[in-house]
């Protein structure tokens, strides 16, 4: 299965494709539960909005090119960063303003739509809530086996991917951190 | 011609359309701009958003209900209020992803766009730019001759299109103003 990860800001927006392959959970406590594993990485990439063009015709812009993205890529899953903090009510007006063109297209495709936190995305990809994005596209590269140059953009969107996909397994992510809490508890 | 008012909010977005008449401006300074007068109320509404869906389908309910208003109503021009404040960040983001929407829709129709602050709004409607809902409502109705009772979102759509049809004028609203510090100069 192909998972596209999107991660909006107020001037570029990235995003990166992986794909994963999908199981069923192995007998036990969580049989049955879809596991996703043997992350690979497709495409990554981000879109550039003109700062000097007006807010609408930016949007605009944003809308067509992420759609053409969506499109071409043909993911099963679509994942986007939620957001609850910026820079003051300014940046959050225009954040906001992106975003929500994003969660639009986005749902138009008709493609399932998560939504994860900066902090849950960091903390499933790098261990560490608070780590800055060099260690993010570090941990990133690390994973993918990418060996050339990824934008900033690019690889958050695809840490965003690889955290939905590091929730889903039974055993994997926030799952696992609460079975080895049970297994401490006996 | 006909001007759509559109009043972004959180959950409720405010429309109001008024038709006006155009004409050409008399002689003088401003000859051979338009001019337009005889404002009448059309229709006005609001659409409202379930606030238990998620962000997502909310905005799709807004895209799809907003365009099919905009191509129903097909006004000649489009309204929207701009926004450089919110009630914190929280707030802001909420608002910023409606109003992308909005301004989505609006942009896709093709229709030409114009956006005006709050400060604008009232000062065009009621000449006093911290005026309260009440007082916007009051005038709202007093100009387009309205008798029956108004959503508030809707009263503030109508006073965005009127504020817009205010603003054309070669001599009224700011331009008024202003020929009026040149008299006094003089």
């Amino acid at each position: 299965m192909k998972i596209l990860g999107i991660d909006p800001g107020s001037l570029n927006c990235g995003y990166g494709l992986i794909s994963a392959q999908e199981t069923k959970s192995p007998a036990g406590q969580f049989e049955g539960g879809r596991c996703l594993k043997g992350f690979v990485y497709i495409s990554s990439g981000r879109i550039v909005m003109q700062a000097s063009k007006p807010l609408h015709e930016r949007l605009k812009d944003l809308y067509t090119s992420l759609s053409e993205v969506i499109a071409e890529t043909a993911p099963d899953e679509i994942v986007i960063e939620r957001m609850f903090f910026a820079k003051g009510v300014k940046a959050a007006l225009s954040l906001g303003h992106t975003r929500g063109v994003v969660l639009l297209a986005s749902t138009l495709s008709g493609f399932p739509i998560f939504e994860y936190s900066p902090l849950e995305v960091k903390q499933a990809v790098v261990g560490y809530g608070r780590a800055d994005k060099n260690q993010v596209q570090s941990m990133v590269k690390e994973i993918l086996k990418i060996r050339h140059q990824l934008s900033a953009d690019g690889a958050d969107a695809l840490a965003i991917a690889l955290c939905h996909a590091n929730m889903q397994g039974p055993l994997s992510g926030l799952n696992r951190q609460l079975q080895q809490m049970k297994v401490v508890k006996r």
